[in-house]
């Protein structure tokens, strides 16, 4: 039987950039995936303390080396670049150790656990001329970048609010509290819709269960202008919700991540003042209700984006849009969020990026 | 043509009880509509300043008398019963009134414009042996009963939160916030529900537009214990959105009130832990998804209940579910919270309800 | 008291039409409803054998007229109007007499039990130039008239198929089949919609229960072209079912009656050919998928708009939307339908209406 | 680097039975994967006609080998069994030859072109002794199964009617109607829940572009009971739908496969009659209308429980659910339907199984 390769020829010009993915638990096994089926990388070697998820690897990706051993790909001069999904602890190790090896970096979200051990990672990455990315993937989502597009082209008017239901039931986590895993979420779609940096934040949230982190949460976002957020975050609720409304003076948009066929809604909805001083059952707001509109949006899987724009940027030394700096500012507002929470809400200042540069 | 009335003998045995209506605006319709239903009441008068809706009243309703004039209903000896639907700042000296002119008091939510006033009804009312009646509306409908029913009745186990979004464009208040207009539905259904008295609030929300209260409002109430209650609350969502969660550890419960067939239901899914103190990737947590079930749920109109409920408290000289002091409850909630907003989410005590009694 | 009518000026100019309703049970008090609201007509008197349904008519409307005797509204000079609303084998004879005293007739759908009968009424009408409309609601509702707009106005393009599904739990009938009274909602659509007349049915149903009539059916509608339109209709369904779809090759339209919030979606979704003979894998349909668009509908009761659409065409003599001859057209459907559902699904030719006129 | 193979023993005990897959387009890659995952089983061929496509297969599952020729297949003796998703014109021949070869065989619905064809594998298979086993999918579902469970179990009563729409836009086919591809599903699940033959079928539908098969069709299936089925699919959609309703005297059923959370929904509804002679308004039907219940559905993949009940027939010599006969029925059943549907629904009996064995 034939091995059908010589009549196969490959499509690739310039080498294959190659891949090294540490952690194949939860997140991992989407990361080989999608650097697998990229056209101008390689998904060289998995890396995981687990022989059952290393059998997994060699099961479905034959080709892929396994090893149980990091530092055997920091040697490896074949890797390019490393990205780590390992738990949130051992983020900044591991990332510090890939760039000090020469490798560019992507991590999984959140960045690091602390703002501190974040700049050291974006001072050594800016230092050494390497992309480091952090996976806010929402960010490469076609819904996202439709609303960025709407957003930046001025097409809602005044901007009003920006309101978030991101709830289910599990995956409870050890080390990290909901609002590193689920809020962030929201804090990268905030940054990357809005450009606009929240002065300080109003957190409330519990932990119903002695020993874990905050399984809900609560986060206020205030801006420099009458602009809000709000970002309800849950790993308790009997039901899924994934639900962002966005209201402004022209346009509004529902984006309902689990509506299978429209996931964005516009609505030519709209709220206007009138300055009749008048009766006391006057009212000094018109509505406009118009039509809605669904536009199409891209489903290419937002990971594939992402991983495709990280391979572009090492290839043409570019910045990626989840760079260091960004997912900096992700930390940041985890721990002014998380400080916030911890006293019941009390209202927590944010202190410029600048600082961090 | 014969009009039918010599062979329809009525079926009232007692006299009925006359109930004047004053405010025949957005919600007064619909008392008019309730108490006209009533077997053992008779919707006596109407109040209104305009002349155009009493146009409306005669034309649907011409049996029911009509007047401008409020003094006539409190001169009137027929007239039991005073049920007050106007805007919430005449609340206070229009049902005080009617208390000294010995009239039972219904009053539409929020009871006072401060909890001051409040108290001074609840006094006035039992003082003169009077009925006052607030009507939170929610406490009597199909869903909130039922959810009542399971809650007493231990289906839950132990309750984790009660999360509630009640959002949608418009109705714009010139003279409420939307937590006196919104909110506070959740705290007369929590109040019902729970029979816990929150320690103290955070809140946070804004007012877009000068001149105008809050438009949107996020509020987080804490009690003693680890239960914990959030309500979102908005006039400017492009999407209607009427949805309650209640975490427990034995049955959960999704209450959609948009749902036309299905708005309460119970999932039997729980969170357990397990004290496995083992490997870095283990979670503690275990979960139990079980079947949903939807139960029948009474499609009786909530304020059939709540006009029938007050005329029977009246009759038998009983107290209502939602009495002065259940009214006055909500108001201190509303005034909690208000003040914990205009302090960007800084928690609020809340004293308890003794001193007010 | 003041009554308040000396300062309440009526605003009617011409005298009102006066309107009596004949049988007050599950649609009566819909017509005797918006009978009444309406500007330039009176309701002025309600007919039914049921002593109980009188006495609650006079308990909502005291100042309409109640009798048990129909004779009395056919002698009454000052009724100009009669609208049927009785069981439907009493709707020729009561039709029939009240043309001859010299009423406008309003009947419930469907029109007669015959189209024998109907034709006579349709004779009889125009003989005397009565005006005789059918009440066959839908067409006045809000998103078929959209509905008609879009089409009319070629927005769809080439139309391919009308595909309805009408199911929920009861209302079982004792003397109409499913056919004549659901399935006969999308006969009207159908007519009204497409202005064209189908060539020949195939139907299939059953009846479940001895002695009822079929409480289920399924009918498909052939036409002198490639449009085609399938109707499936039942009294025994678990959920509530209001779909629409129609298929077309520029926009397709579905229509939710049940969306609170957006009852029509105009999708901009096409198919369309290629005529690449190509290898055997290839196909040679292309799809088009684009936005979806909801249009804003007008949310006017569709019977407010049919009972003002029938007053004005009896005060401007022109013929209602759905006159006699529509609804004839109807009765022809549903006996060319019942008669191929007796026979499993034979297809049963339609002679041409003209043959009727 | 190590390989890390040899710390990985294998926990296979028997030998692996070697599969080969023929036809790599829009479903082989799901059979490949599905049997790449099976414990035990080797998936070790893909054959196709295209370079392309087995330049993925290569990419994927570096371990497999591929070939564009079937004879190779066929003459290696360490292939146990051929899984067929080519053309439905393939499926005769290959079967055959595949048969002939001494492998057992998995095909793709429908089975065969022809009733005949397929009585011609059935015999082949049974006097080889043989597997074969055709690929009706949704029979071995979660909700379908859980759905038999419960009508075998009794709890639904006596069973009236099943009615499924299963609508989407495209994919058109070259070589099958909406029938054979779509329509089919319905036969199975029928033939699997009720396990009652239909006496007769009659079918309606159209191809609305020249050249091409139905792209929808309205199909009545009669039972010798006053069970009967409907069933509704399309290719020229503009929305998805799949659901399935099963009428019953004590519990319906919804199963609605699009609901990501509650796919199958059992509703404690039913209808009873009684005798009641009575007035001419009087109905004399009875509704029950209780609880719904959502049961947790099993979430394993229907292709992983059909490959692998493959699989084990095999080793075991047992007959598969959806056996050559089994899909010799679904066979039958679509040219039955399609006869129909070329006289405009004339009902077409159904010859019994009986013949075909």
């Amino acid at each position: 039987m034939s091995e059908g390769n010589a009549d196969l020829p490959s499509s690739d010009a310039v080498r294959d950039l190659n891949v090294a993915v540490v952690g194949y638990g939860y997140w991992g096994p989407n990361l080989v995936r999608n650097f697998a089926n990229l056209h101008d990388a390689r998904m060289h070697t998995v890396v995981d303390q687990s022989a059952d998820a290393l059998r997994k690897v060699r099961k479905l990706y034959p080709a892929v080396q396994v090893t149980q051993n990091y530092e055997e790909v920091l040697a490896n001069d074949e890797i390019d670049a490393v990205a780590i999904a390992t738990p949130a602890q051992f983020h900044f190790p591991m990332a510090m150790a890939a760039l000090k090896a020469g490798k560019h970096v992507w991590l999984e979200k959140p960045m690091t656990e602390t703002s501190a051990q974040a700049e050291q990672l974006v001072h050594e990455a800016r230092r050494r001329g390497l992309v480091l990315m952090v996976d806010h993937t929402f960010v490469y989502s076609g819904p996202v970048r439709k609303m960025a597009e709407l957003i930046h082209g001025g097409k809602l008017g005044n901007i009003y609010y920006y309101d978030s239901t991101r709830v289910n039931l599990g995956l409870f986590q050890r080390d990290v509290s909901v609002i590193s895993d689920l809020a962030v979420h929201d804090f990268s779609i905030l940054d990357y819709l809005f450009r606009r940096e929240p002065t300080s934040v109003s957190a409330t949230g519990i932990n119903h269960f002695a020993g874990t982190p905050e399984n809900l949460a609560y986060i206020t976002l205030f801006y420099d202008s009458s602009f809000i957020a709000h970002i309800n975050v849950s790993w308790l609720s009997p039901v899924k919700v994934r639900l962002i409304l966005v209201g402004a003076s022209e346009n509004m948009i529902a984006y309902d991540d689990l509506d299978p066929s429209e996931k964005l809604k516009i609505y030519d909805k709209g709220v206007s003042f009138t300055d009749d001083p008048e009766q006391i059952y006057q009212m000094r707001v018109g509505y406009r209700v118009g039509d809605m509109l669904a536009p199409t949006i891209s489903g290419t899987e937002a990971l594939q984006v992402a991983t495709s724009h990280f391979v572009d940027c090492i290839r043409r030394s570019a910045t990626p849009i989840t760079d260091g700096r960004f997912g900096l500012r992700m930390v940041k507002l985890i721990e002014a969020a998380t400080r916030s929470m911890q006293c019941r809400g009390e209202t927590v200042s944010i202190e410029t990026w600048k600082a961090a540069e």
